[in-house]
């Protein structure tokens, strides 16, 4: 016997979502739980593999397994595919591992011809009914089987709309819909050469190829990229016996969760349609009525579904999103799965399921996905004040966005890219809009539900969108919409509140989110787990004192070049930068140096005796200077018209100093400590800047600061050995005169590949390192950020040449390899020395539990990030104790 | 007992040149050899560390151990230190353990005072004899231990001459030197405000301490530097019992080599001076005898010694340098230590010796230093044609040089740093032209003979010298030089020709040398002993051809953007790349195809089926276009001055072409494979031309060329699987179109550090690893090799926080371990993965060396060092089998 590649629901259960994909899996799960769902069966990922590495062909064994499969189908329902009296209908659907929303194909009421409807009439009793469902298989079957244009149909609908002088679809007769099944034949051959096949066993096997292949379509590639899911899954194709919402008043169909998605709350969400069928809901043509009204409508109907959403809560311990559909009142579940949420459902419904004793404290740390967290901590709109309001749809999705009006995907994804901020304002998304979702800060619609395609998307991306805004009419001719009186042309300015679902024009002030007690619990519940530090990047007071909030137990990284770049500084720095002698140089720093004193005390006060560790000056010096070749530009202009020879002579004096410390390669040239080598009197201001402000603070508060000097871009323990007798010196003539013993610490970045592999012998001269991984995921990789982010690297993310930007989620097997190898080296040498990351990867989760299965004492991440950090810590903790993250 | 400090000749030998420098090590084995030596003792390079360490202090223990040894040593003479009746005098003189010529401190006659000057003018029966010594050690002792400036004593002595209306110091009387003994003290006074100290044991402790000090002089640092000399090691302190060879015209000093150190040939050189003392010859301020010249003049002082040079050259096996003094006919050996000698010399003397039976052939290839081999593959003159020779000196240094006139060390040192070829043209050379010869071309001097100065150094440094040529008249006043009618200003360019002496007016086309068999036989025994391969770099069929007469055994690295560059083809080349669409770049492409097929064919023949390194298309593509300030001006320009509109919209459209291409840091952005993945046509087009050439050349000569295909700047393995497609895609289709079955293997350059970390994984895509060292070098260590080299890598150098320039030796503990951790993981998953080296390194003995511990199969270098790598691959083996290199 070959390879089992079909599985009925009754051999099937949810632990086999790899093979079965996730809607196939829980099918099984609930056929065998015994709630109501239609007969029928599921074709494995791994038929689905095997047909794309075989160029497109079925494999051998599959067509027979079909048959079988199909045979006792037929047995099971008493109809028979194609059959002229009693025919069989199947839906065949998409189902991957991880849930792919809208990206995969989906083909319904397969097995009608030119015989069959006959019998489905007779079946119905519903000759309308019948040729309704043949007309919509042969469209669907066109666009998605056949790779028909769309709208071809949708302009024959119009021409049969406008001959039988009606507004509606569902006011077309038996002998229009006869005539409409006739001309989409005719579009189909003409669009394809290929008449419409009749065989319902070949529509079957050709819908089985279609499903297949969307696997590979450009809407799954773009999807899975962003959500970081492996192209090696396929997907598996449930082949399930038609029910039918569309059979009247007491059919229907519907979505639900079983708690609110939005808030978590624990009610009765979502929405339905009577007399409707598969995808009406979502498609938001039809306004849909809310599940709640259903109860007073359909009482049986409404009992039955909250009936089995508790039992499938009680089941899956987790709040599931479920879709049914009622035929002549009898209730069919038709899927269900782990529900999408927002992070503040999340939050609440893990903490909820903790108090009902659904679940451990762990579990509830484990239920949260860290990286969708950020989304609470994002700016917000002040609850407190008025704002003019031009209208107002539904909250589809919290937290607040400012960008300009974009009218397309394509748009919205170009100026995104482009580093625009910009709203995606769309009738309704789909998903040949996921590119421009992406991209966007926000999506605004006026049409569509809270279970839209915008809505969902937008929440799982945690984006802000406010949904079903009608007031609002787009022309997408005229590249604009209005509200009333108000025209907000494309490229204007628009806030959106999709916490509250208003919309603003122009930008409106963001303020921090409230942090609810949900929220706390969760970290506060993950710091009990997590054995890694958390601390932030701070480079001034406020962010000190955010970061503090949110809970982080130092500075990992206190920048100082952001202080040299201020505006009444900068004359001073270049000042500085131009001097001739180390005399002149030294006049600049006297000057800068009550200055530097200042930022520090401020941020000693701030994080009143946690540690907090400041890096001395980084960038190479050319960046404090204008543009050379703007320089070059007024030049030649001041020449050319006549311009004073004193500014020209001036502007050349600085072009030449310009071009001197211009360099080819500036992120390898001299920055860094090659910086406080060379002109050691910058570093010695700064250091004794430091301790000035250190001593200061500490008399006035009694709160001794935590001072860590950090070095950046060592590469030789010689470098580190050099920057520390320099640092001592100067603290200890400050700590002396002073008749002060703070204490202090010193360390450096561990940013090059060779410090990296050396890292055993710089430990010598360091109390700590901090992994500065933006930069050595630069020189490890040999990517430079600035050209490689929105070029090769974005080509690279695209065609999957790279699963993740190594920029943002840190590349284990060579930037990680490397944290290995110098995490090892150090500690051989130095059993206590404190390592660190202070990268932008500090904040991302993912990263975060790379550092901790490292051995990091702790990550270091920006203020919004810290909660973010402590939980990932927390799960980091929980993985190795298996208790994984269970997503939704 | 504390630690010994202090060792008599006897205690020593030459074995302990650590402890007691090389001068003091080889006085000792020559005494204990039986071998006339004064008496003296040395005080250890310990004693100096120590001193050093303690805040230049002399160790505890020291003091009294001197007062021993000297008690013994005036024993042994019969003399006493500072007696007035019958002084004992002894020179103190420096000797570290690896010979640093010239560039500490010596004092000679110390322990004459105002008494014992009259106790060795009864001794020697000749008062202005004892006087002119006193004046010696007083301005000698003036200038070196206490610091006071030369030029004071010389002045004083001017003023003397004049006032006794003499035109020669040796024409002063007694009483005019008393008065000069008289008026150097009073300078000394005045300078230092400290009397003369004319207790002869405080002068002894005080020269100790100069010594000791000169160790950490500026230019005993700057010679380190450039000779890798540890600063950790100290120098030893001689004291040893003068012997005088200013007693009139049976006294003399001089020195000499067992063999010719610029030829090699076995034969009497060197040069000595009658009736002169110590420096007397090398300061070349009197014209020196030849050495051969003395059998007639004083045959038993000439038979002594040569029968001492005999003794030592069979005792040390090697061309021995010594000095020697001969006072009233009887002779002293100074010095002696291994000789340094030209690239020839060492070559001969090796061969030489392995046929006179005093080495063996393993010996013979260890002697030559394999660094130095480099001067015999420099150009030289042409042989054959004949030049204007304005002046013809001593061929001092061999080898042609040519370069701008400049007449101080500074301004070599600086015009040299900054990259402009300069000839340092001096009356004589001294150490303290150390950095202007380091950085000069070549020397000429118009006095000093074969062992001057600057002939010995350049020598050691491989650098053209010629000296002595006494025509040139120079006024460095006037910044120029004459010869007869000839002017020659600062700045005029001259070529010197150190193999014959001659001095040439303008640029001379240089040409490389000849080999001769001595050469060829010493790198055909490296080949009988190296177990590595050694290829060469070359990207024309002319350097082809040379490597293969250097012996290299295939390319190892063809580069291809050089053919990009050709005149002829850059405009296409610009054209592809400002092409707007795949089809439009195609069509240049196709232009670019069969040059490029002709540059493969011409490189496949010239190799003539040795294997042939072929890397694709490696830099950023904006390489090829102009400069973006450049052009911006030229728009600038031609707005202000009311320039054609087409003119300007045409130089925009191109800039904005630019502007999209240029990078941040073009090293770490859109290059190597980076670019053949984006664009794969330019790939594709390569690989179709060299497949096609090597067909071509397979039919034509029947000799199937080795095609490896190297794939530029992988970090992932996924790029090189995709590369390796697109590459057998090509060859596949070429190779069936030609029904030819020839082969060809494909690989990458391992050149970043995620490369190297991640070896393993790209292993599977690659027969072959070719390690470029140059570009993993500036990722490993962020070093932007145009931003570092003459900046803060020239700082690192010049201030010892780096021992040598990365890019030239190979950064054995950064780089180096990530070579390791490749070659490990690599074998270990693909045991027979040819690996090898393409960078710089591959032609730099220490590096070449590293490559053979480290396990790759071959390097490869520019054709001039394939010689040198084929020797340094040999001492690799010998270095592990412990015959170890002995330098001079």
């Amino acid at each position: 016997m070959g390879k089992k590649y079909v599985y009925d629901f009754s051999e099937g259960s949810r632990d086999m979502k790899g093979l079965l994909g996730g809607k196939g899996a829980n099918l099984a799960e609930m056929a065998n739980l015994g709630i109501p769902v239609p007969e029928g069966f599921t074709i494995t990922t791994e038929a689905c593999i095997e047909y794309g590495n075989d160029g497109n062909r079925f494999p051998d064994g599959l067509d027979d397994q079909v048959n079988e499969y199909l045979a006792a189908l037929e047995d099971k329902t008493g109809k028979k595919l194609g059959d002229p009296d009693n025919p069989l209908l199947v839906s065949v659907r998409s189902g991957a591992k991880f849930s792919m929303p809208g990206m995969m194909d989906t083909v319904l009421n397969l097995g009608l011809n030119d015989e069959s409807v006959n019998g489905l009439a007779s079946q119905t009793g519903d000759e309308r009914f019948a040729y309704d469902a043949y007309r919509r298989f042969i469209q669907m079957f066109g666009k998605v089987v056949m790779e028909v244009e769309g709208q071809l149909f949708e302009d024959a609908i119009t021409v049969q709309r406008e001959k039988a002088g009606v507004q509606f679809d569902n006011e077309l007769s038996p002998a229009g819909l006869k005539e409409l099944v006739a001309a989409f034949k005719q579009i189909l051959e003409k669009e394809t050469g290929r008449s419409f096949p009749s065989d319902p066993r070949e529509q079957l096997d050709l819908a089985i190829a279609a499903v297949f292949r969307s696997w590979g379509g450009a809407r799954a590639v773009t999807y899975r990229r962003h959500y970081n899911i492996s192209d090696d899954l396929g997907t598996a194709v449930n082949v399930v016996s038609m029910v039918f919402g569309n059979m009247g008043e007491d059919s229907g169909t519907g979505v639900a969760f079983t708690r609110n998605p939005s808030t978590g709350v624990k009610e009765i969400f979502g929405d339905y349609l009577t007399n409707a069928q598969g995808e009406d809901v979502v498609a938001g043509i039809r306004k849909t009525k809310k599940l709640a009204d259903m109860q007073q409508e359909l009482p049986k109907v409404f009992k039955d579904l909250t009936g089995v959403m508790q039992k499938l809560e009680q089941h899956y311990r987790e709040m599931e999103d479920i879709e049914f559909t009622f035929e002549k009142g009898k209730l069919y579940m038709l899927q269900t799965r782990d529900g999408k949420r927002t992070a503040a459902a999340a939050v609440k419904i893990a903490v909820d399921m903790f108090s009902e004793g659904i679940i451990s404290k762990e579990e509830a740390v484990a239920r949260v996905d860290a990286g969708q967290l950020d989304q609470l901590l994002h700016p917000m709109l002040d609850p407190t004040r008025k704002y003019d309001i031009i209208a107002t749809g539904l909250n589809a999705s919290p937290g607040a966005a400012v960008g300009k009006v974009v009218f397309d995907a394509d748009t919205a994804a170009a100026q995104g890219k482009a580093g625009e901020a910009v709203i995606l304002v769309r009738w309704e998304t789909s998903p040949d809009d996921i590119h421009g979702l992406i991209q966007a800060q926000g999506v605004l619609t006026s049409h569509g539900g809270m279970t839209s395609h915008a809505a969902v998307v937008a929440r799982g991306m945690g984006k802000p969108a406010v949904c079903g805004a009608d007031q609002i009419v787009i022309s997408e001719e005229e590249r604009q919409f209005t509200i009333d009186e108000h025209v907000v042309d494309e490229g204007d300015i628009i806030t959106i509140d999709g916490t509250t679902g208003n919309v603003i024009l122009g930008a409106v002030e963001l303020v921090p989110p409230q942090i609810n007690e949900n929220f706390q619990a969760i970290v506060a519940w993950a710091d009990e787990i997590r054995t890694m530090g958390v601390r932030t990047n701070a480079d001034t007071p406020e962010d000190a004192e955010k970061a503090r909030e949110f809970g982080a137990e130092g500075i990992g990284l206190c920048r100082t070049e952001h202080m040299f770049m201020a505006t009444e500084r900068l004359p001073i720095v270049r000042e500085m930068i131009m001097a001739s002698s180390a005399q002149d140089r030294a006049a600049s720093l006297e000057k800068l140096l009550p200055m530097q004193q200042g930022d520090f005390e401020g941020i000693f006060e701030a994080m009143d005796g946690l540690p907090v560790t400041i890096r001395l000056l980084d960038p190479p010096l050319h960046e404090f200077l204008p543009d050379y070749t703007e320089l070059m530009v007024e030049i030649e202009h001041l020449k050319c018209t006549g311009g004073s020879q004193a500014e020209i002579d001036e502007k050349e004096k600085v072009a030449a100093r310009v071009r001197s410390l211009k360099e080819m390669n500036p992120m390898l040239g001299t920055r860094g400590c090659r910086l406080g080598i060379q002109w050691p009197e910058i570093y010695e201001m700064q250091v004794r800047a430091i301790m000035q402000a250190a001593v200061a603070v500490d008399k006035r508060s009694g709160q001794a600061p935590k001072v860590e000097i950090m070095i950046p871009l060592v590469g030789f323990a010689e470098e580190l050995r050099r920057m520390r007798e320099l640092t001592v010196n100067v603290c200890d003539e400050v700590l002396a005169g002073a008749a002060s013993s703070l204490e202090y610490r010193l360390g450096t970045m561990i940013e090059l590949p060779r410090a990296a592999v050396t890292a055993g012998e710089i430990s010598d001269y360091a109390d700590f390192f901090s992994f500065g991984t933006n930069d050595l995921t630069q020189t490890t990789l040999g990517f430079s950020r600035d050209d490689a982010e929105g070029k090769f690297l974005t080509y690279y993310l695209e065609e999957g040449l790279v699963k993740s930007n190594p920029f943002e989620t840190i590349d284990v097997d060579g930037v990680g390899k490397l944290v290995e190898i110098a995490v090892k080296a150090s500690r051989e040498k130095k059993p206590d020395i404190k390592l660190g990351v202070c990268g932008e990867h500090g904040g991302e989760p993912a990263s975060v539990k790379f550092c901790h299965r490292a051995g990091l004492n702790y990550v270091s991440c920006s203020p919004y990030r810290v909660p973010l950090a402590r939980l990932a810590a927390a799960q980091a903790v929980l993985e190795e104790k298996e208790i994984a993250f269970t997503t939704a």
